[in-house]
């Protein structure tokens, strides 16, 4: 058990006590009295602690998106995503990034899992473009993802990816056609790839077309 | 701890023991020892349980969508988002809905949270139209959203929204081109908007106009 009195955060968030329950090299599990800008009178909150995470959108030259088909154990389920991974807690200035713009080092994390997940690499005039930030599940988790379009990408030379973790079972492009017909089906159904394409749309990257593929 | 020997749930997927590590009323953490369809190899994962939850779009009869500003203890921000909330296990058929269509339990709560997070109501001729669900963040929970378009709906009789826990600030309508805006510029950065706006555009009931508002 922890105890902090007063450590202030930033414009009115105040915590008071912090108690931790369970912690492990992926999540660390606390509760935490806090006051906020909004009530003062304190509150107490159960909060899973998780790394920060990098999302990619690989898209080819010809605007195809490349996804990996992934087996997710909390699930039970295999489905096409966008390659993601996490970032390393020994990375500078990840604690708390912020609003900040994302570092240069969480850039590198980004053009790496692009090339462990998928086998595609960024090509030699590609981009990668940040897009942001998203938070997974806000009401029980501070679990961030840093979005990346990776523009254009190419097939790597080293063949077909293959992680360590044996959890990729493929990998291939969709078009954007393809992705509308998944989005709109729930084969696509993970937080990170149907928040990216939010944000590549809004961004003007990408456009979906609705009636498009059978 | 728990153990129970090969529980098989589905296709591959065999559940060789379970032991639970913190359990509250709101998570539950369990590390998982399965045998997955692509790696007949056990493998240990760490799993947090949380209560599949609705989120709600409701649009208006000029195509404008209501958010509320909210107060996320977790992540200490107040963010724009669409209306949301869990939904409790004593619901029946919840348990594990898999991939049936939503129970009409489901869309009682989507109706009530609508109500009671934005004070806004599914009008008369209105119709609650499922959009599928998804994964919060499948490699460590196997939190669920179900999606719903509320359209069109109405200010409520019963004044502006105000819930029990104080969390709730603001809630207004935002057109399409405030909502391009908004998630461009981060602004919008929680999943459930996020990935509701993914699927209503791929279901063809919202454009983002990228180059809408200043």
């Amino acid at each position: 058990m922890e105890s902090r009195s007063g450590t202030r955060s930033e414009d009115g968030w105040l915590i008071l006590s912090t108690e931790t329950h369970f912690a492990n090299a992926h999540l660390k599990v606390v509760d935490v009295e806090m006051r906020t800008p909004a009530n003062p009178k304190p509150r107490s909150w159960t909060i899973v602690h998780r790394k920060a995470a990098v999302v990619i959108a690989p898209m080819t030259r010809d605007g195809k998106l490349v996804l990996i088909r992934q087996e997710r154990l909390p699930i039970r389920e295999q489905i096409w995503e966008m390659p993601a991974g996490q970032i390393d807690d020994d990375v500078g200035g990840i604690a708390d990034p912020g609003h900040s713009p994302p570092h240069p080092t969480i850039e590198a994390v980004a053009l790496r899992e692009l090339r462990e997940e998928t086998g595609w690499e960024l090509a030699e005039d590609g981009q990668l473009i940040p897009l942001g930030h998203y938070f997974t599940s806000p009401g029980f988790t501070d679990e961030r993802g840093y979005f990346f379009l990776a523009r254009p990408v190419q097939a790597g030379t080293a063949g077909h990816a293959h992680d360590a973790s044996e959890s990729i079972l493929d990998c291939r492009s969709f078009s954007p056609g393809e992705l509308s017909r998944m989005i709109r089906e729930n084969e696509i159904r993970d937080a990170n790839t149907l928040s990216i394409c939010a944000r590549l749309i809004g961004g003007g990257y990408l456009t979906l077309a609705p009636n498009a593929s059978p």
